[in-house]
């Protein structure tokens, strides 16, 4: 398999992360975040939204949206629930990252660390912060009570919110109020064949 | 069942839509889009973005986010692809669908139609126009080929994309240039015990 991987992107660091807990080899091909040019050329039979991950699979047809990616390819094994109900919750909670975190929590770490320019975007900062804390204040509440997002095991919904969750401070955003939150961070940190972010 | 409905949203629609078309009955209990006052505690136990639609099973458990709720419900019918690529493929659209289309469509649908001011959004209409035309622009490519999303075959990755596409003029937007999505529209409207988003 070949994954069009951005190294700096949470969303390609799903993929990569479930891969290596699955210990499934496959090469990488590095798109730039920053100069977007060739993207056309590179992504556009591949992906209408021209972003990454993409995963070519090895009889050449293509996945995209990284919570996608990562269900197909932890779908049966310990990494997607079985049980219809916990399916159903780990696709909320997936639905529910891509909608409500990281179009704040990644977009707000993408203008203040990646590009490292706050000050071209003050004027969007504070709102994009707070719908980010009311994401974060939904994921405290629910992980308050649970070792994992769904059905007390480790799972590709864990994956999918661990991925720009770990980085908050690079938004902006500061964790000390969330005691559930950075437990559950070293849970998933200690699973078994975990990679970081950079690896 | 009941539904936590607006009967204007479309993310309320696609469930209404899937269970019409399942033939399934179920109670509603509607929820003001606009006065969002009292949805905390309503909403707060069953989804932590306090946004509906929110789903009541029969057995008393919850679940939130429209495209898990429709993904749920048509499991095991014809609704849901059974290949796993084509799986992954209704997921990967159904993504885009709430990464993509809606926060641009339906909100500017929100701002122009719902609420009625645009004049308040002006600075923001535009950036939000270019977005939703790039998802259209998406659309209109994968569907000039196809007869629907996935597999050449209705299926909930339809129903999320129609949603909101099908209301695009009350978004602004002229769907005159986008002749494969009009004739999409209409084999989806064209389902059996298809039901109106006003029904």
């Amino acid at each position: 398999m070949l994954l069009y991987n951005s190294q700096l992107s949470g969303n390609c660091y799903k993929v990569r992360l479930l891969l290596a807990h699955l210990g499934v080899d496959y090469e990488r091909r590095e798109m730039d975040v920053i100069d977007r040019s060739g993207r056309e050329e590179v992504l556009g039979e591949r992906n209408p939204a021209l972003r990454v991950p993409v995963l070519d699979l090895d009889d050449g047809r293509s996945l995209a949206e990284s919570n996608a990616i990562i269900w197909y390819l932890g779908e049966g094994t310990e990494y997607v629930p079985q049980d219809p109900f916990d399916r159903a919750k780990a696709l909320q909670w997936m639905f529910f990252e891509q909608y409500s975190h990281e179009p704040n929590i990644a977009v707000l770490r993408f203008w203040i660390t990646i590009l490292g320019r706050p000050e071209r975007f003050a004027d969007r900062i504070p709102g994009k912060t707070r719908a980010a804390i009311a994401a974060l204040d939904g994921m405290e509440r629910h992980l308050a009570a649970r070792a994992f997002v769904v059905a007390e095991r480790y799972s590709v919904a864990d994956i999918a919110l661990y991925a720009y969750t770990h980085v908050a401070d690079e938004a902006g955003l500061d964790l000390a109020g969330y005691p559930a939150i950075r437990a559950w961070l070293t849970r998933v940190a200690d699973q078994p064949r975990h990679v970081a972010i950079e690896e």
